[in-house]
């Protein structure tokens, strides 16, 4: 016997490149181009002021981020969790709530981590396809499953379904577990938040990664009934007593209390969003209706991956999914308008 | 059907209590007393200053973190693995290693979280009791297993093994993963790190929340063969990709820089200890020899959770743990001088 037989194989998720140039503009992560709110800056003076503190242990129920969450969303703390990015809180909530013997389905194209937690924590799954415009065909999940997980708006796509459209799905799906990932939401899309009272059985999470221009920090959340947020801080707590270190909890909840400056920005990328996406239209490109900070960009006369190419010959990096069905699209994450305009240059000189 | 029949049911550790008045003394979490170094500080300094960085995710491979930690204990960054304190080291390398039928290994009294995350992960295991006085019997170990823990020192009992014995114990157990835990290791124990290239079967584990002052930030490593890092990582990057943040990235590279303090207070926390362990004896505590920066001790005329509550009447904290064997026992951070004075005057008028 070898001690590799009892090794967990897997295949790991592959994160978009972090370049160590500055010079480039960076449109492969879905990162804001907007510094953090200026309270984050006053916060990190704080921080430094209070540094002897870095020897004790962070709060392990995350105090300062979960009242300032509280108040900023009117929810009880009950019925809040946070997490080392919603990575970490869908990871936990896949391996909390999806523990049955029925596939756990998701989309075919969506954010490509579900089915590597999945398969890490060996959850039967099954990936429904979306119809020929990336769309969610809700009729298809009425099958036997052991819980749902919805990006919504979805990711690469960037589509997103209405409020109602969701809580109709819900409906439907009482008794599993339902996550509906809203990474992106702020961008133009509609939150379940307001329907986690009346579905106990639903798990809302979101970030401060994109909208709040905190990608640095690692801070995600999730908002749910009582109950399911109770199970998963059991689970949360058997893992990692202290996940949220000193500065998430001193600058996230900072963060939080400057909603003026959060909406500007979050406007200011949708503004750019549009004007991006009509330029492009302009030059031939076909996209999906994104409620999101990224467009979903397809060419029918040049090939995904030789633009991408050719705009990082010029300092300008995209994403690109080597993926089925996904492989002629972009996904372009919307920075300054300044980089926009440079990248609208640079493809118009191209194509 | 409901949806909680898919939850996964567990009993989660429960963290020592981070009480939020300021005038206690904290001899409860096995904090550091002192501060982190003095280059941290000057970090938090260039934290500010870039802080519109936040808005980017940070590396995903911890560079910053991982170059300093490989100039520091020189090894490659192959060797080399990083996680949110060696909670989160641990918790992934169970997941990653023990994935066989055979009951993983580890001693009736240690660090509480390994059962916890054996039941979360599904992971069969068997405790192995140590002997009379608390230390461990290797030959208890030559029983079919699938794999074996060892802190060293162990915690809460404070007493070490050494490298030889450690070697001794690593070869008759080559077929499955070793994982010695390390957290303590600064203060008086003999590191394993020198005999990872001698076994591939062997990951050590460290942490900057005790000697390095930084619980705060949340920094665990492992050290190992190239093997058991590559599929450490793998599983790492399939639960999370970006796990460490920016500020743990920052200032966690630069507490490695200045060693001259590092020793000096490392060495200020052993002879805290002593000096304490000689007071606790003349009161007539009982105690085992510690090698990390607590004490383990007893009073054969006093119940401990006696003398726990009388201490916290008069604002000090320990760790009382209502356990089979060691309900009799107090754990005792080490603290400042001040603390630990004031400590035993405490404890000199009630005994």
């Amino acid at each position: 016997m070898s001690w590799e037989d009892n090794v967990r194989r897997v295949i790991p998720y592959v994160p978009g490149e972090q370049p160590k140039i500055d010079k480039i503009i960076k449109l492969n992560t879905n990162e804001n181009p907007y510094p953090p709110a200026p309270g984050v800056l006053k916060a990190l003076e704080e921080l430094k002021e209070g540094y002897d503190n870095l020897r004790k242990y962070p709060a392990p129920a995350c105090d300062a981020l979960e009242e300032a969450l509280s108040e900023y969303y009117n929810l009880p703390r009950e019925q809040l969790f946070t997490g080392v990015g919603s990575d970490d809180v869908l990871s936990m909530a896949f391996l909390a709530f999806f523990k049955g013997e029925k596939p756990v389905l998701f989309p075919d194209i969506t954010y490509s981590f579900y089915d590597v937690w999945a398969e890490v924590y060996g959850i039967p799954y099954k990936t429904v396809p979306l119809n020929e415009n990336f769309e969610i065909n809700g009729e298809d999940y009425d099958i036997p499953n052991g819980g749902i997980v919805i990006a919504n708006p979805n990711a690469p796509t960037g589509i997103a379904k209405s409020k109602e459209w969701m809580e109709q799905f819900i409906t439907r799906h009482r008794d599993v577990v339902v996550i509906v990932d809203e990474a992106y939401v702020d961008f133009g899309g509609e939150s379940c938040i307001s329907l986690i009272d009346k579905y106990e059985n639903l798990l809302v999470t979101q970030t401060f990664s994109k909208s709040r221009s905190l990608a640095g920090l690692r801070i995600g959340m999730a908002f749910g009934s009582k109950k399911i947020i109770r199970y998963l801080k059991d689970v949360k707590f058997s893992v990692n007593s202290y996940t949220m270190n000193t500065p998430s909890l001193v600058l996230g909840s900072a963060s939080l209390k400057d909603d003026e400056y959060f909406r500007e920005k979050v406007s200011a990328v949708i503004k750019t969003r549009e004007w991006t996406k009509d330029e492009l239209k302009k030059l031939g490109f076909i996209m999906t209706e994104s409620k999101t900070n990224f467009l979903f960009a397809s060419h029918p006369e040049r090939k995904a991956e030789e633009i991408m190419n050719k705009l990082r010959e010029q300092g300008i990096i995209v994403r690109h999914f080597k993926k089925p069905r996904i492989d002629n699209y972009l996904r372009i994450s919307i920075g300054t308008d300044e980089e926009m305009q440079e990248m609208v240059r640079v493809l118009r000189t191209f194509l």
